[in-house]
C-alpha cells in the first residue's frame, strides 16, 4: 500500500468511524451475537492474493457489525467508562502511522520524552508531588503487577539477584481487601508469593479496609514468622467505588517497612477535580500508583499511568542492558523498557498530548463533574423510591442498587436482580452490569460514558423500573 | 470533539501520515536529538483552555519532527525490521475508532472471535499444526514471561494456588543461551527463579545450543537436588540469527518433563516460508512459541502472537473469575482475559486482518524473500572484500560484519568498529546496530525494513566500505 492508497482507503476509514459515532447512539447497546457467529462468516483458510479495498472496507458491517458491543453508547453503564475520545483516537493514528518504536531514548526521543512530559503534566493535573516520577504502562493489572515485583524485590533486598522468591527463609505476605480488584490477586500469583500469602483484610460498612485489621494481621504474621511484604488500596474499587483510607495504611506500611500500592485504576482520574481530592489524604505515603486514563479520562486504551516515587529501585527490578541495546546517550537519559514489563514500545503519550490539549484540564474537569452529578442524581431517584435500594455510598459515578419488593430474598432476590438486569440488556436499551456483594447480587450503574447526558440516565432509570417493578408486580 | 470535527481534522492526519511515508527517505534515518531537545519545546504546565487543532497539528513538525528516528526509512538496518505496513496501520485506525474493549467474549464478540481467527489464519501460513492455540499479546517480553510462568506452574503442581514458589522444597531450573535474547533474563527473573537458578548453556560454533551441554546441565541440577523446569530456544537469535536446534532439545524437554518455550520474535515470521522451516524441525514438540508480526511481517506494534499447546493450563495459570466479569456465554467462549497478563485488550486482530488481505500470504512471502535475497547478496560482498569478515551464517536477513584492517585487534578493533558504525549512523545516510559477540563489537545489519530495496543495501554498503576503509587507511 502506498502514501497514495493511503490517503484514499484512510478517508474512508475516517468517515466510516466519524459514521459509527454518530449512528451508535441509535444501536442496541450490546451485541446479541451467539457464540461463533462472527467466526462463521469468515473464510477458514487466509487469501493467498491481495484483495481489493473494497472487498476490505464491505465486510465490516457485515462481519463485524453485529458482533460489536458499544462501549461508547449513551447509555452504555457497564463495567466502567471505557472512552475513546476521538482527539485521543487521532493522537493514537498519529503514533500508528508513524511506526516509531521506543526500545532506548534513541530510538526515538521524542516518544520517550513526549511520555515523560504527559506523565508529568498528569501528575500536576492529579494534585501529586514533584517526588512522583510516571510512566505509561497498558494496563492496571501490569502495573500492579509491576508493583507487586518491586515490592517483593525491595523486601528480599534483591532476591533476583540471587536464589530469587525460591530461596527466600521466611515467606513474603501481600495485604488487600476482598473488594479489590481481580487483577492483584493475579499479580500476587504472578509474582510467585502464592495464595496462602495473600490475606484478604476485613472491611468496614462502606466496604473500605480496617487498619486496624491490617495492624492486626500483620502482627499475626510477624509472629508466626512470616515477612508482611506490601498493601494493595484501592482508590474506588470496582463493585462499589470505596475509599481505602490511604494515611492510616500509609503510616502502618512506614512502621513496618511495607510497600504501598495504591489502585485508582478507574478512579484516578477524578483526582483532577479538587473536591475529590480526600480520597487521595495520605497518597505522598505511598511507594506506587496506577490510574487508568483509557478509563474514565478519555485516552483510548491503552494507556496506564504507572507512578512511583523511587524509580532508581524501579530500574533496578525492571533493567536488562544488552549490548544491543546500549547507547552513547544511556547516561544522560530515561530508557522506559527499564520501567516494565515489554521492551519494544508504542508512542502512547501522543494521546494523552491531544486530549489534554484539546480539551483542556477545565474540559476534562467539567465532563467528569457532569457524570459525578448525574451519578448523584440517580442516587436521589433510588434513595427515594419505595422497593429499592441503594448499597454502598456514591462518592463517584457508581450507583449500586437492588429492587427488593417485599417477600423476595436469598435466591430468589437473585433471580429477581439477575432478571430484570438481564432483560434491560437484552432489550438494547441499555446496558449495566451486575455484580456480587456481600454475597448477594446487585445492578451496578457505571455513569461516565462520553455521550451519556442526564437524559440517558433518566431513560436508564424509567427502564430499570418498568423492568424490575413489572417483574415483581408492585408498583412504583 | 464531535463526529464532523473528526473528519475535518482525521484528514489531515491522514495526509500527515501519508506525506511523512512520502517524505521519510530523504530525511536523515537516526534523530539527532539531545537528551532533552524534545522536552524543552512543551509547556511546562498543561493547558487549563481548549487549543485549536491548528496549534496542535501545527506542532507536529515543530515539536516532534527532530525527535524522531525513522523506523520505516529504506535505510533503516538497525535492530530489527519494526515495519507498520499502511494496510495494518489502517485496521489499528479502526480498532481505536472503534473504541471496542475486549474484557470477556460477551464485551466484544468480533474482538474475541477475529483474534481467535487471525491466530488461526498465521498458525495455517506458518505451517504449525492445528495442535496449536493462539492469542495475541503485546511484545514477546510479555509472551516469555507468560510462558515461563505456566513452566513454573506446571513444575510445581500450581503452587500458586498454595504458597507459591516461595514454599517448593527443590528450586526450579531455566535452561536458556548465552545468545538468547535479554527478555529471557528479564522474564525468569520476574517469574522468581533468581538468577541462581538460570543457566546459560554453551553453544556451539554457529552460536546455537549444543543439546549435549543441556543433557549436562539438566544431569548436574538433578544430582543436586534441583528441578529442571523449562528451555527457552530461539530460532533467530538477535545477535546472529542463530537457530537452536528444536528437535533434540525437545526429546530431552518431553524426556525429563521441562516446557520447552520457543523464540522467535524476529525470525518466527520467515517461517511463512517453505523454504525457512528445517528452522523449526521439532517445534511440534515445544510447549510454547512467540512471533512478532509487529516486526518483519509488517504488523503495526502491537501484535506479538503467542501460541500453546495446552490451552487449559494457560487458562488454569492466567484465570480469574470475579462476578462482575462472569457472563452467560462463558462455557462456549475464549475469554482472553486469562491467556495472559492484562484484564482489557485493544481489538489488535484487525491490523492482522487488513494486513493479510490487502498482501495476501503470496505478497508476505515474496517480501521476506526479497530481504532475504538482500541480505544473500550483502553477504556475498562481505565475503569478496579483502578486509572485510562476516562472523556468522545468514540464514535470514540479518549479517554480522566486521571490518578487520590487518594489524588491528582487541580494544582498538572495537574502537574502529564503533567509530565507523557511528559515523554512519551520525550521517543519517543509514542507520545500523552494533553488538556484541564473543566479547567483541561487530556491526549487525538488519535488512527488511519495508522500503529496502536492492538499491539500499548497495547504498550501505558503499558507505560501510567508504567509513571503514578511509579511516584505517586500508583500499578495498
Amino acid at each position: 500500500m502506498n502514501p497514495e492508497e493511503f490517503r484514499r482507503v484512510g478517508r474512508q476509514i475516517i468517515d466510516y468511524v466519524a459514521g459509527y459515532r454518530e449512528r451508535v447512539a441509535a444501536m442496541p447497546v450490546w451485541s446479541r451475537a451467539r457464540p461463533g457467529d462472527v467466526r462463521a462468516l469468515l473464510p477458514a483458510a487466509p487469501p493467498e492474493q491481495p484483495e481489493g479495498w473494497d472487498d476490505i472496507l464491505g465486510d465490516l458491517d457485515r462481519v463485524l457489525g453485529p458482533g460489536l458491543s458499544h462501549w461508547q453508547h449513551p447509555r452504555f453503564f457497564g463495567y466502567f467508562p471505557a472512552n475513546a475520545h476521538l482527539a485521543s483516537v487521532l493522537g493514537d493514528y498519529l503514533s500508528a502511522g508513524l511506526g516509531q518504536l521506543g526500545l532506548n531514548w534513541q530510538s526515538s526521543p521524542a516518544l520517550t520524552e513526549l511520555e515523560e512530559h504527559m506523565a508529568d503534566w498528569m501528575r500536576q493535573l492529579l494534585g501529586l508531588s514533584v517526588a512522583w516520577s510516571g510512566v505509561i504502562q497498558d494496563t492496571a493489572s501490569t502495573s500492579t503487577l509491576v508493583a507487586l515485583i518491586c515490592a517483593r524485590e525491595r523486601a528480599s533486598d534483591h532476591a533476583q539477584a540471587r536464589g530469587g522468591i525460591q530461596a527466600l527463609d521466611r515467606p513474603l505476605i501481600i495485604y488487600t481487601s476482598p473488594q479489590s480488584h481481580s487483577s492483584v490477586e493475579k499479580a500476587a500469583l504472578l509474582a510467585g508469593f502464592g495464595r496462602a500469602h495473600l490475606r484478604a483484610l476485613p472491611t468496614d460498612a462502606g466496604h473500605a479496609i480496617r487498619p486496624e485489621a491490617l495492624a492486626d494481621a500483620i502482627a499475626a504474621d510477624l509472629a508466626a514468622g512470616r515477612q508482611p511484604c506490601a498493601v494493595v488500596a484501592t482508590t474506588g474499587t470496582t463493585a462499589t467505588t470505596a475509599v481505602d483510607p490511604l494515611a492510616p495504611l500509609a503510616d502502618l506500611c512506614r512502621a513496618h517497612g511495607l510497600w504501598l500500592h495504591v489502585d485508582g485504576a478507574m478512579a484516578g482520574s477524578a483526582m483532577i477535580l479538587p473536591e475529590c481530592r480526600w480520597m487521595w489524604d495520605g497518597i505522598e505515603g505511598a511507594d506506587s500508583i496506577v490510574l487508568n486514563p483509557h478509563k474514565w479520562l478519555g485516552a483510548v486504551f491503552d494507556c496506564s499511568l504507572f507512578y512511583v516515587r523511587d524509580p532508581q529501585h524501579l530500574v533496578r527490578v525492571m533493567s536488562t542492558n544488552p549490548s544491543y541495546l546500549q547507547t552513547s546517550a544511556d547516561g544522560a537519559v530515561k530508557n522506559y523498557r527499564d520501567w516494565g514489563l515489554p521492551l519494544g514500545r508504542r508512542f502512547r503519550a501522543l494521546k494523552l498530548w491531544f486530549l489534554i490539549r484539546a480539551e483542556g484540564a477545565e474540559g476534562l474537569r467539567a465532563r467528569l463533574r457532569r457524570d459525578i452529578a448525574n451519578a448523584q442524581w440517580l442516587a436521589a431517584q433510588v434513595d427515594a423510591a419505595p422497593g429499592w435500594r441503594r448499597l454502598a455510598p456514591v462518592p463517584l459515578q457508581t450507583v449500586c442498587v437492588r429492587h427488593e419488593p417485599p417477600g423476595l430474598e436469598g435466591e430468589a432476590l437473585d433471580r429477581h436482580t439477575l432478571g430484570w438486569v438481564a432483560r434491560i440488556n437484552d432489550s438494547g436499551a441499555a446496558y449495566l452490569t451486575p455484580a456480587t456483594l456481600e454475597g448477594r447480587w446487585m445492578a451496578r450503574v457505571s455513569v461516565g460514558a462520553l455521550g451519556t447526558e442526564r437524559a440517558d440516565v433518566e431513560a436508564l432509570w424509567e427502564v430499570m423500573r418498568e423492568e424490575a417493578e413489572a417483574a415483581s408486580g408492585a408498583s412504583g
